[in-house]
């Protein structure tokens, strides 16, 4: 940090917040910077290296009295912020889910930021509202949705930012239609139903909206059924509960699950579902995007079954963060849950019925325009480039998974749909290695935990070495290592550099 | 819109998501489009003047198959899009609260958007936790928080994205407090309180929670206190819900309501809360911005009772949409609320306890590097200059006051404390013009009614000629409106220009 006090005389020139000039200056200052990072990716080790703490150690206590010019604090941001960045950006970046940020993503950011406008309701900023109403039904489109989930079919769509707000939302909506049926003092009863590899997200959505937590099911899946939710569990759970006299009230079903992108079963889930009146929400946090290509939509087949669908286009939809893209078929359900009309927001237009007010359709009222970034994005790259770059994802996942089955100390865990490869090491193998093999009967349980072992190890000294990043689950007591694709500037001779550090470093934990 | 054909040659040529060089020459671009926007901001009406539906006449039905070049994109955002926008960034912007964008927030933006990291625990990017503990205990100290709010006194604070989230988070927080102790079957018993002048985050966010909307309490306020919420009527309700069996849960205090910037009495308040265990949230989502003056710091006075206070940062304190400033006493009671601990992100940095990981503090798992903006706001402007910025408004305020009272036919409504003047044409002036002057009996009512009538047909006329934008308010049955200053480009002869256009149409409507 420079000295406090070196500035101090600029202090005394009038500064102002928002003079275009010095805007136009500091701004193209940051594009560089920004683009240099992006070319010089690579250099960073993905995962920081940082220890806790090591921030404050370099900032000083207080804010600064007096002002610092920007190159000052970009130089801060380099030598400070940077080191403690885990590059999500970066090409060799594979862990949990690709964070996509592009060009367009980027740009609609920035005017969003820019505009700077608080799109509560239509009068605020009409186009903020109208923009949003016009991309989700855009991309309600390309998804081949129900018509009933589009605008143009009396349904909606509206961006939030994350799905945990998404599912907080449409949990909140069915819970109040139901509860406008069987009374408020109910509460307590309400079920909501996951499987165990459902996002934590459900959890804590359905907790957050005040359903008792001993309610809530994840339903066990199994290897066998691909850590799929059973459609026979889900029914044998519900009956279970209502025997009990609980109420079911809401499904979480999955669309590429986050451990291993299992796909549940919508159809059958969904008619499960409709037996009960149960609100079905799809999560396709992740796998959303892919849907777009003809040759994966039929991972969405039984939609038409449910209430409410949605995939983050922040996630591998180059939409730079934050954008979750809620349809649902009954926006008034949504709006008697979560409708305000204090009066300083009363206006002509909103009294007329004619406009979508959006805060009735989410947890905040102030909300950013973000629909300028999926309208930049759909707009630059056009339908037919997102389906290559999906596309190009999906072929360097298919070749790291060749890569891994053609060593035989690696096994795959389950099955890849789409871009991301899940493996462990092989125990059988590990039991056939000097190293290993000590005489002792080798049952599979341990057998199991020599595997979670090793591969933990490996994947502990593949992240410590800083050129890739990768994640991890336990799924069937099974620790694998998750290999996602979906980085924007990933390439395919990155996958399979990365393929040799994995190598490398299990060599070396074998020797 | 270009013909969504013409550009079919270069979808050959292979686009890239996120070149460096083709992201440097498109981010210049924009930069200079926002750049040219705000020099030219007093071009455009301030509120927008489309009609309902106006967008989806000008856009295409469908995403476009092919890519289209940034500049067509920018056209169109300059056809279509900036007519329909409100413009908040506008110099003769006084309606609602403020939405002060500036460089060293945009630009702070641009670098969170830029890295593009998910940071929901300190492992996925050490620099974006860390950085916001660091930012929110200068700020914390820069509002002469006791200590007990900030991480060096076993508090912490959180970048939120707008209060409703904060309020629910801490909500939450008090529920699951309570309900260890009385039992998860008793949530229909917990009450919230707040007056009718709190703002209705507050009622949105008990009602998700599954507070009983029964539960729940706008507590009246009158002319006579000023529109402050009386410690004796909240004593007075909170004995009526005990002996009706009921369970205090939360009391919001407001810092600068949102209709007419009331301040609720905190160290009297408080006392009573602390009677009865009751969680105390304090809300300044406006004028919270204000106390890092000493001149306004007694506003705060009385604090130390308070469990939890928020500001808005994105309102009045120059950081671009969104950034909701949350400190609370006691991490812990958030944590045990909205914690969970999914598989996938279990790491050692976690396990030991040594980070904060924040997404235990929120609502949401992924977030974005806010806390980037903030640290650019204190810095480039520093403590010295972001106090003379928000006293330059305060001051404008002062002489827009002085002109209502200047002029005979205009009343002020409440104290002005802050920024924001609410007044309303007087009803005694109105009955003395020949106008309006019919020798009925002129009661009370039927003088509110008419002041109300005219205030409303004037604030119409004012927003309708898009030379400045106000909002209203209804407080004890009078209708008012709301001239809050605060937009980053405003300066002393856009207050006495729109203090004109006031006046005009006054004058147009009573001749």
């Amino acid at each position: 940090m420079g000295s406090l006090h070196q500035f101090e005389n600029k202090s005394v020139s009038p500064i102002k917040p928002l003079d275009s000039e010095e805007f136009r200056r500091q701004g193209h200052l940051i594009i560089d910077f920004i683009a240099d990072y992006y070319k010089n990716s690579e250099r960073y080790p993905v995962r920081s290296q940082v220890e806790p703490g090591y921030l404050r150690k370099q900032l000083p206590e207080s804010a600064p009295y007096n002002p610092e010019p920007i190159e000052t604090i970009l130089k801060d941001v380099e030598e400070h912020i940077v080191p403690g960045i885990t590059h999500w950006q970066s090409p060799n970046y594979f862990a949990y889910f690709p964070s996509s940020g592009s060009t367009a993503g980027f740009l609609g950011e920035m005017l969003c930021s820019g505009f700077n406008v608080v799109g509560f309701n239509w009068v605020s900023s009409p186009a903020a509202t109208e923009l949003e109403n016009i991309v989700m039904d855009w991309l309600g489109e390309m998804l081949k949705l129900p018509k009933s989930f589009l605008f143009s079919g009396n349904g909606g769509g509206v961006i939030q930012g994350t799905t945990c707000e998404a599912i907080l939302c449409t949990i909140a909506a069915a819970r109040d239609q139901t509860l406008r049926k069987i009374g408020t003092e109910n509460i307590g009863k309400l079920v909501v139903y996951g499987s165990d590899q459902t996002h934590s997200a459900l959890q804590k959505a359905a907790h957050i909206a005040g359903i008792n937590p001993k309610n809530f099911r994840a339903i066990k899946t199994s290897k066998s059924s691909s850590f799929c939710l059973s459609p026979d569990s889900l029914q044998e759970t519900i009956g279970s509960d209502i025997e009990d006299g609980l109420i079911p009230l809401f499904l979480c079903a999955t669309i590429g699950t986050t451990g291993i992108t299992a796909v549940d079963p919508l159809q059958q889930l969904g008619d499960v579902a409709k037996r009960y009146g149960i609100w079905v929400h799809i999560d396709a946090a992740y796998a959303g995007s892919a849907c777009i290509c003809p040759e994966f939509r039929h991972f969405l087949d039984g939609i038409e079954n449910a209430d409410s669908f949605s995939f983050n286009a922040h996630k591998w939809f180059f939409t730079n963060l934050d954008c979750c893209c809620l349809w649902v078929k009954n926006p008034n359900a949504l709006i008697q849950a979560l409708s305000t009309n204090p009066e300083f927001l009363r206006n002509k237009a909103s009294d007329s019925k004619e406009v979508v007010d959006y805060k009735d359709w989410q947890i905040t009222l102030s909300r950013r325009f973000r629909a300028l970034k999926l309208w930049l994005v759909l707009r630059s790259y056009g339908v037919v480039n997102l389906r290559k770059f999906l596309r190009s994802h999906v072929k360097m996942a298919k070749v790291f998974e060749e890569l891994v089955g053609s060593d035989k100390r690696f096994e795959i865990v389950a099955p890849r749909y789409f871009s991301m490869v899940c493996f462990r090491v092989s125990p059988s193998v590990l039991f056939k290695t000097n190293k290993y093999e000590n005489g002792k009967a080798n049952n599979d349980v341990e057998k199991v935990e020599k595997s979670n072992e090793v591969t933990e190890n490996l994947l502990q000294k593949i992240n410590a070495s800083g050129k890739a990043y990768m994640s991890h689950a336990i799924v069937g007591g099974m620790y694998v290592i998750r290999f996602a694709i979906g980085a924007s500037l990933t390439e395919d001779h990155h996958v399979t550099a990365a393929w040799k550090v994995v190598q490398q470093h299990l060599d070396a934990i074998l020797n």
